[in-house]
């Protein structure tokens, strides 16, 4: 039987991917007692990064929250990968989203709104985060934005 | 009666704020089992941001720690709200503290102190923290300082 | 008895320093229940920091990454002064790493590499952690990187 996420993700018409392999020593996420820690993810969709680029130079506010939802979307395909059933998921406890931003760039917080909509459309109230959200010289690969992520789990 | 906490503020002449309700879809603090993790703050006063703008081209290193402190009495403010009553505090975990910076600025410790000494300062023994500082790109309302924090909590 | 993770580390011909107390109001580190959270450490060594720079201005990629793995190296360190004996640590969960880049920077995940190698060379398969990593504006006394940890300990 499919979990109340994964029925709130067919209603949003997603379909989690199967995320990637990490290319270095380090892995998708790991689980420690309640905690699931979700390593950065970036707008990698089906035929690799989706847009590259900086806020401020060349990636729109509109582009950028869409690459923060594709984070958003690859984080709960980590978190699926990990726990094997997506309702082991109690809250969301913290995004940490990263905007690559020319100095200049100050609508980082909306950029970073495509993370967090996500969340809430996927979780409910179990979506609703602490969160920070800053502007940083440069991303792996280019990408305009990269979200980190902490869920409680059971 | 008042906690240990609260009569430490009261002694440095802090009031905590009312913390703003976030504007998106994430919240101020979240409980998760004994962590308490706190949203990234700003330096907002009762006027709104204090203080716009990166160290190293407008904002000096004073303002700078004073922007961190104000930060972290908003981190407080946020756990107030979320656990009722501050001694409910264990332990400040960790700070992390984003500074926002030209690339050649170098006194990122020396501003991030302000938030680490505030702490000390309002909880003893139990407010010495890791912590983490970087200087950033840009931040939220190209406000000058960003502080997020994890407390262990009874 | 040296623990199974000390013999690892003699076999790499690496002698844990002892970590330098920190110069402001934090700490090396923090346990907290199950949690040990480590401050972002920097590629100090016995002679001070061993290489200031950019990445893409002056450091290369192979400096960076032998940069990163000192940072592990200190992190370490910074557990073992917390912890008494490194067998207490179950798992690395997470590592934070942070590159001080030009804006056109991009390899930034093979830098961090340098500390994530270490990591699993000391800790085997407990060494494999989830991870972020992004390009910053500036780091404390112009280091290339500086990388933040947390573990699972027993």
């Amino acid at each position: 039987m499919a979990s109340e996420i994964e029925l709130r993700l067919q209603k949003l018409g997603i379909e989690l991917p199967k995320p990637a392999a990490p290319v270095a020593n380090y892995v998708g996420a790991v689980v420690a007692g309640n905690l699931l820690v979700v390593s950065g993810q970036l707008p990698i969709g089906p035929n690799g990064i989706a847009i590259k680029g900086k806020l401020g130079a060349g990636v729109s506010e509109a582009q950028g929250k869409d690459a923060a939802r594709l984070c958003a979307i690859n984080i709960l395909a980590q978190a699926k990968a990990a726990l094997g059933d997506l309702s082991r998921i109690k809250r969301c406890i913290r995004l940490g989203g990263f905007v690559n931003a020319v100095p200049d760039y100050q609508t980082i917080p909306q950029v970073i709104n495509g993370a967090s909509d996500l969340m809430v459309e996927a979780l409910g109230d179990a979506g609703k985060h602490a969160r920070y959200a800053i502007g940083v010289a440069q991303l792996p690969l280019d990408a305009p934005v990269e979200v980190e992520a902490m869920f409680e789990i059971a």
